[in-house]
């Protein structure tokens, strides 16, 4: 079949939805244009703007919309048999504060023109497709990623998740203090049990999620397209380092505990430590760029110019394709922090935020894409995901593949994010084709 | 002449001080009692609540009052001989976040105790006699200590020094953002060129400050009294590295400019040299405890839990004795960050935030110390300020020395920050012997 998506259509859409920001547009000229700096936390004015206008667009469509009790919100295009499984693609619309306007939103778009342009085209699928709007796949808000998909997946105690404090207050002053996820998402209109969140295994027949790489990977190889065979995978930690404050002046170096220098060789060790099982696996013939840990978040007490930080707490981040090697980092983490404890008179405790398993794409939705792929005379590789999306736990209730588009020299979660409109357009196309061969 | 202070009405000042403030009292029991936690800055409602109640317990004892540009408040005792230069004490009252109720408060509402209690005893001095209460001695509001006498010491530019960004906005979200000392001043009821503020030479015959010492020295050797005599040169900097940020998962490790592990490293090496600055002078049979160094502020962009770091911002603090060692190790610390520069690939800025040269205390008033210890039977030894005080500005203008007293595990700029009652009742009767021999 010959099949065209409405590119305009998406790319309108793309950029009217950047625009439903907390943040202004980025004037910094250095930056490859377009800049648009996107700040949009899930539950906000802005998230919930957003939701109302993507959920307008589907009606609009007459596909029918679905909202569960954590705010997962589904867009359904009915198929001849209902009873059957359906189709799944999506991804999320949620952005951490200056971000930039594709992470995401290019699945929860395009997922959604590949359904119109489909519907337009005449195409009437057996299967139900479905395209889905995650809730809160960044952790900005309630420290921890993927909350909806992880609730639809089943691996996240629900009384566990309603209690998740809200931390928006940590970085808005005036924005109120103490709340949970249960209030938060009360407020923003979302009720009942999150036990009702978990999907059962035959909802979908097959899921597949359409994202920019978010690597240097596709662009570096003039590559058009990246089909994921397996998301690394990923876990986070919390550390609190527990020192002796004091006058900066006045508290001499020989009686100091100092909580941020402590944590200062906490944060260099695991990052010579991830390069260095890198290093191991690149001597063993694999690709030694599959561990990657990150410290992006640190918060000092009292965090005053002249005063000794008696306390520190930072955000550790640490993903790999290989949870035995990621587990061998933690090993030698946890080693360096006894020694560092030891040696400088400080505590250090750590919080374990998720850790996750890695997720393998099933044989049956790789070959489709294979075939979409081949179709529109689109070169691909198979590939592995660094970044960690909502796919990594609906692959515990469906048949997961993921399909990635370059993003120009890799980066995201930053303003110069960029994909161009043809390679949105042609994701946008393989996707459509994919779903419309799986609901047939 | 036997001399008597009323401790009773100078501890419950300093108690009705403490309440002041702006952090609720601290309910960590692990602290040893008192653990009133003050905050108060500059200009602030509760700094201004702090100075109306200070003016009028000068005026009820029939002191007079002076507020220069900045807000500095002279509380004068007028002398039989107002021709001849005065006899000046004092200190500061604002308090860095979530610190003690000592720091400061003592050299101010002990000196005016000081005044009082000789008043009272029917004292008549020749030279008057004044309690100053320096304005934002704390760097937290406008990023530099000392603001108010470093303009009554002409060691700071008065168009400079109105220029001075509010930072109050970067920990208050909902503080006003872009204001300058000129504005917040005004707002405060200061106004008036700021070029007025610096004293004549001969407008203080004699200046002395009553302290803690801030430090562990007197309660170790168990002596009553430190005598100052020189006050160390401190400095601080401010450092922006510039990396690359982008997605914790999907940045792969040899792409990253990372610019918190950048800073990292530089906050241990500053840290190193300091040691190995002071194993030196150990060495060489100094006291090997005078150089300090600290980071107690970093800022982090975008600060998210899972992107790599683009750009940190960290405050250094850095003092010694020795301007030269302390230079020595500024010299290290920049050939440090050429090292990381490059071999990161990231770009560092230095800015200098003050550069100040160390103080030495007139002996004439240094005399008058000891032989007012000696009056009180009190034991004491001559030492060195490591903590850095509005006194090292004061004696630009003025002879000047400083006076003291022990607090509890040489800890301050914390809520646990103490002083027993007859440690402060000691110092404030040395004080008034001091101001009584200098006054007659």
């Amino acid at each position: 079949m010959t099949l065209t998506i409405n590119t305009d259509r998406l790319l309108a859409e793309l950029h009217h939805l950047a625009r439903i920001t907390d943040c202004p547009p980025t004037t910094d000229t250095s930056l490859p244009a377009p800049t648009q700096a996107v700040t949009r936390i899930v539950f906000t004015p802005r998230d919930l703007e957003a939701r109302a206008w993507l959920k307008q667009l589907a009606t609009d469509t007459g596909f029918t919309v679905r909202e569960d009790a954590v705010g997962n919100t589904f867009l359904r295009w009915e198929g001849s048999d209902p009873t059957l499984g359906a189709v799944g693609t999506g991804s999320h619309t949620d952005a951490i504060p200056h971000a930039g306007m594709y992470d995401g939103t290019v699945g929860v778009l395009g997922g959604l023109e590949a359904m119109r342009s489909l519907k337009e085209s005449g195409f009437k699928p057996r299967r139900s497709i479905e395209t889905l709007m995650f809730t809160s796949e960044e952790p900005t808000r309630f420290g921890i990623g993927c909350l909806g998909s992880r609730l639809l997946g089943g691996v996240l105690d629900p009384d566990a998740a309603d209690a998740l404090p809200d931390r928006l207050s940590e970085t808005e002053a005036d924005a109120p203090k103490g709340l949970t996820l249960q209030q938060v998402r009360a407020q923003a209109g979302f009720t009942g049990s999150l036990a009702s969140v978990k999907l059962a295994s035959d909802y979908y027949d097959s899921w597949v999620e359409l994202h920019i790489e978010q690597g240097p990977l596709l662009e570096r190889e003039g590559i058009d397209l990246g089909i994921v065979t397996n998301i690394a995978a990923p876990a986070s930690y919390r550390y609190t380092v527990e020192g002796f404050g004091g006058h900066a002046g006045a508290l001499l170096m020989p009686d100091r505990r100092d909580a941020l220098t402590a944590a200062s060789e906490l944060i260099l060790a695991i990052e010579r430590f991830t390069r260095e099982a890198n290093a191991q696996s690149a001597a063993a013939g694999q690709t030694g760029v599959d561990s990657v840990a990150t410290v992006g978040k640190v918060d000092i007490f009292p965090g005053a110019v002249n005063s000794v930080p008696s306390r520190v707490q930072f955000m550790l981040d640490i993903r790999d394709t290989d949870v035995a090697r990621r587990n061998n980092s933690m090993t030698r983490l946890r080693a360096e922090i006894d020694r560092v404890s030891r040696e400088r008179g400080v505590k250090i405790t750590e919080e374990v935020i998720n850790s996750d398993e890695p997720a393998i794409s099933a044989p049956k939705i790789l070959d489709a894409l294979v075939a979409s792929a081949k179709a529109e005379n689109a070169s691909y590789r198979m590939m592995v995901s660094r970044a960690y999306h909502d796919s990594n736990f609906m692959a515990r209730v469906a048949p997961m593949a993921m399909l990635f588009i370059p993003c120009r020299h890799g980066v995201s979660h930053r303003p110069d994010e960029y994909s161009t409109p043809e390679q949105i357009a042609l994701g946008t196309r393989v996707l459509a084709r994919t779903l419309a061969a799986l609901a047939s």
